[in-house]
């Protein structure tokens, strides 16, 4: 089964003719790993489904790089604000690993919305990224670094071993030198 | 106009026959400020639109009571995580004020996705949901307690005048100690 179509059918039912018009509106892509996809500043006027690889959201603040969170495979992104506004984004989206990616425009990503399990697709998306927006501010709004580190280790997430340290810190919110110091505190305990 | 129709207008245009059709499937209930409308782990059933009155979600971390965010009305909220998938919720929900508040059942919420305004006006609402909680998201990541304190002030935030300054407190993650301290900064410069 194409790998867009098993990404969509762990949300939904996707019939064949529905999957015939969503498969002739999505172009496949490789990017390097360094690529840089959207950069703050621009218009997004694509949807993204993540076959291979890992990317990174990040802003600029006063100038320095923030990492806002990681995007691993299989995964459907976009930056959404930008995308559904026509708005300038402040995200600039970039890969960390060669990346295979599929890609939609914002007409056909509209258009296909007459068809159900598109809309339902669509809809629960939605719902998991919010959801998923909201668990990383629970976890800032109530954690530690620390803590939140320390959970990244339990869950065994797959960002700490394809993730530069850097990005990592920032995206706990700390400086490169404390996360080596939390590091080495666990590792003696 | 009807207030939740007036509402859903902001987001998409609702004919008459679908507005008869969704004024059917909700109920105006009014609520004492105080009074809790979900307690975390119960599960949600309900989609709320707080016509007057102001809410507060909050979670229980280890016991202590933590403010996510604040609703004002008009909006449509639930909790919704529970709501979608039954589970059990982490978010308690609170009136701040005394509330006039429209219910709809959860049957009533997803049955009415088949007519096209209320689809459309689902998907935006999640959109609109997801870009607030992103951009609290990113304020915690990147500012201090304080500058966020004083980013409300210059927002005219009207949480300031009408919600007890220990949720203030709790929902920029400082003890009530701390944003008296911060106040008296201001109020010196």
């Amino acid at each position: 089964m194409h790998p867009f179509r098993q990404y969509l059918s762990s949300f939904t039912t996707c019939p064949d003719g529905e999957w015939q018009q969503i498969a002739q509106a999505i172009t496949k892509k490789y990017y390097k790993s360094g690529t840089t996809l959207l950069r703050s500043g621009e218009v997004c006027r694509k949807l993204y489904f993540v076959e291979e690889g890992l990317l990174r959201f990040y802003i600029l603040k006063d100038g320095v790089d923030v990492t806002k969170f990681f995007t691993i495979a299989p995964y459907c992104f976009t930056s959404q604000r930008s995308f559904t506004d026509n708005t300038l984004g402040k995200d600039s989206i970039e890969t960390l690993e060669d990346s295979v990616i599929w890609e939609m425009s914002k007409k056909d990503a509209f258009g296909l919305l007459e068809l159900p399990a598109w809309n339902e697709f669509v809809r629960k998306l939605l719902q998991e990224v919010q959801y998923n927006t909201e668990i990383i501010l629970e976890a800032i709004q109530n954690e530690t670094a620390e803590q939140r580190y320390l959970k990244m280790l339990e869950q065994q997430d797959p960002v700490l071993n394809r993730v530069p340290s850097k990005h990592i810190a920032s995206y706990l919110g700390i400086q490169p030198q404390s996360l080596s110091r939390i590091r080495k505190k666990l590792s003696q305990q």
